[in-house]
C-alpha cells in the first residue's frame, strides 16, 4: 500500500508539475507544452514501475487494478486497498505539485472535456493501455517498464483527450486548475469511457494471450 | 491475423490521430509537429513490435510480409492474410483518429507528394527499415522493438517524403485530409518506390547477413 | 577517484553546456530550452553511470555519497574523497562549457531562486533521487542508469525549481551566469532542502525496500 | 567493409538529411532544429551500432578506427579499409540526402566554425566519444549501441560545435552547404581537434578501464 500510495504520489506530482511547468514556458505554443508533459510522464512512469512493480504491481490506476481483480491476480481486499492509496497519494502528490509551483493547493479545475470523440479517446486510450499491460506481462514481462511508458507517450499525442486513461488521474486532475486540469462536471463521462475500455481489453487480451498456445514460446 | 490487424489499427490511429493533434496544436511550426508525431509513432511500433512481435511477426505493412514471404518465412496464404489484415485494421485506424478528433469519417488528402526527391526518400526509407529489421532479427533479435522504433523515428526526419515506408499505411493515409495525408494520385508512385527499397533491401541483407559465418557470433 | 573526477566533469560540462546552447538557439522559448537541456542531461547520466557505476558507483552528487555512507556502503574517508572529486571535476566542468562557449571562465550566478515552493521543489526532487537509486539497486540493479536518467529528465520538468537534487552541482552552477545558474545567495538554502530530502528518502526506503522479504523475488 | 560504408551511408544522410529537414520545418527557431537532428543522429546510431557492431566494430569514423589500430584491436590494412569505406558511404550518403531534398548533389559549405571555442568543443566532444566507446565496452559490452547513440544526443547540446566528432563525417558534411555544413576552410582545424582528444581518450581509458583489477566484476 505505501508502494502504491509513493508511485501515485510521484506519478501525480509529475502529470500535474509538469503540465503547470510545460504551460508556463511554452509560451503559448501547446504542442511543446504537450512535448515536455508527455515525456516527463512517460519517464516517471518508466522509473516507478521499474522499482515498484514487484512490490504492488505499480498499478497506480484503479481501471488496472479492476482488471488485475477480474483476473484474480489479487482479491477484492487487496483490490480496494490499493484504489485508496492511489487516490489518497494521488490527490496528495496534485497538492505537493500545487505547493512547488506557489498555487493555492486546494483548486477545482474548469477546463469542460466532453463530447463523443473525448469519450471514445479515453475508452480508446484505456483499452490501449490494458492491452499493452497484459500483452507485455503475457508475452515479455521484464520490458513493462518501457512499455507501458511509451505507450503513454504515444496516447497523450493520438487521442484527443491526452488520455487520461486512470480514473484516479481523473479525479486526482480535476483538482487542479491547470494544463492538466478537467473540470469536475467532464469526470464521470470519462470514467465511464475508461472503464469500458478497460473490460474490453480485458476480453480482446484473453483471446490474443491465452496462457496456453504460446506457453513454451518465450 | 487479430494480432496484426490490432496492431495495424493502434499504429495507423497514432499515425494519424498524433498528426491531427500535433498539427492542432503547434501553432504552425511543423518542426515541432513532427517531433510530437514521429516520437508518437516511434514509442506505438516498440509497444506494438513487442507484445504482437512473437504472435504475428509484427509486420503491419505489406513490404514487410513481402520480405517475409520471399524468405519462405511465412506461406502465400498467411501472408495474404496479414495484408488484408494490415489494410481492414489500419483503415478502421484512420477513422478511429478521426472520430476521436471530431472529424469527417470520409476524407480523401488534397496533400500531393511526388518528384525524385519525394520517391528516393520512400526507397531509401524503405530500404533502411527492412535492412534494419533483417539485420536486427539475425544479429540481436531480442532488441528489434527499440530499432524499429527507432529507425521510424529518424526516418521521418532524414527523409524529405517523412517515411511512410508502408503501402498499407500509404493507402491508409490517403484517406486523411491531415497533416498525414497524401493524395491518392501520389500513392501508385509511392508503392511502387517502397517495393523496390524493399527488395533491394533484402538482397543487400542476403549479402551482409548470411547465416552462415556469424553463426556463432551471437 | 578518477572515475567520479571524470564523471562529474562531463556531468557538469553538460548541465552548463547544454544550458548555455539551449538559451542561445531556443530564441526566447524556454520550454523548448528545457527539452534541449534535459534530455542532453539525461542522455549523459546513462552513458556515465552505464560505464563509471561499477568503478565508483557513479555518484556524482554529495547527497548520494552521503546517503552511501549512512548505509555503511563506504567508509569516511572514500566518501570525502569522492565529495573532492565531484567538486572539483564539477568546477572544471563548468569552466570547459565556459571555454567552449567563448564566455568567460570565472562567472557569478544572479539568477536568484528561493522561496517556499522552489525548496519544496529541491526536497522533493532529492527525496525522490534518492528513493530511485535505492529502489532500483535493490528490485533490478541493471537498471539504474535508465531510471536515473528519465527520473532527472521528469524532475527537470515537475519541479518549479528544474530540480537540482545534487548539492555539488548547485555550487557549480552558482560559477555559471547562464540558463542553468543559481545565485551564490540562494545555494545553502537548496543545499539544506536536499539533504532533507534525501535523509527522508533513505528512511522511507528502508521501510519499502528492506533487504528480506523480498530476498528471493528477482 | 560493405558494413562499414553502408553505416556511414546511412548515418550521414540522416545526419545531413535531417539537418535540412528540421532547418526548412523550424521557422527559424535553431533549437528545434537541433532537437530534431540531434534525435534521428541518436536514433540511427543505435539501429547501425546493434546491427553492424558484431561485423565491422561498426565505427563509421576514422578516430574511432584509428583508436582501434593504436590498441591492436585491427590490422593497418583493415584500418585503411575502413576509413575509405567510411568516406566513400559517407559522401555517398550526403548526395543521398541532397538528392532526397531536391538539391544539388555537388555542394560546398559556406558556414565558418572556428575558433578556440569550437575546436576545443570537437577535442571534448570526441574524447567523450571514445572515452564512452572504450568504457562501455569494458564495462557493459552489450549496452554500446544506447550509450554511444545517447552520448551524440547530449554532445550535439553540450558541446560549442554541435559535435562533430568524426573526421570523415566533418569531411563529408563540407559537401553540403546547409544546416550541418561546415566550410572546407573550417575541416582540417576540426580534424586535428578530434584527433587530439580521441588520442587523450585513449590514453585515459587506458588508466580508468585496466583490464586487470575488474576482471572479474562483471
Amino acid at each position: 500500500m505505501l508502494a502504491e500510495g509513493i508511485g501515485s504520489l510521484f506519478l501525480f506530482t509529475t502529470v500535474i508539475g509538469s503540465g503547470i511547468m510545460a504551460e508556463r514556458l511554452s509560451g503559448g505554443n501547446v504542442a511543446i507544452a504537450l512535448l515536455g508533459n508527455s515525456l516527463a510522464t512517460g519517464a516517471i512512469l518508466f522509473v516507478l514501475i521499474t522499482m515498484l512493480g514487484a512490490i504492488s504491481g505499480a498499478h497506480f490506476n484503479p481501471a488496472v487494478t479492476l482488471v488485475a481483480r477480474l483476473r484474480g491476480e489479487i482479491d477484492t481486499r487487496a483490490a480496494l486497498t490499493h484504489v485508496v492509496a492511489q487516490l489518497a497519494g494521488g490527490i496528495l502528490g496534485v497538492w505537493i505539485a500545487h505547493f512547488m509551483f506557489d498555487l493555492a493547493l486546494w483548486q477545482l479545475s474548469e477546463k469542460l472535456r466532453a463530447g463523443p470523440g473525448q469519450w471514445a479517446g479515453e475508452a480508446v486510450a484505456t483499452f490501449g493501455l490494458i492491452f499493452t499491460i497484459l500483452g507485455t506481462v503475457r508475452m515479455r514481462p521484464q520490458w513493462v517498464p518501457p512499455t507501458v511508458a511509451l505507450y503513454i507517450i504515444a496516447a497523450y499525442w493520438f487521442t484527443s483527450s491526452t488520455s487520461f486513461a486512470n480514473p484516479a488521474i481523473t479525479i486526482a486532475r480535476s483538482l487542479s486548475n491547470s494544463f492538466a486540469g478537467i473540470a469536475p462536471s467532464s469526470v464521470p463521462a470519462f470514467i465511464m469511457a475508461q472503464l469500458a475500455g478497460a473490460l474490453a481489453a480485458n476480453a480482446v487480451s484473453q483471446m490474443l494471450f491465452s496462457p496456453f498456445p504460446h506457453e513454451a514460446s518465450q
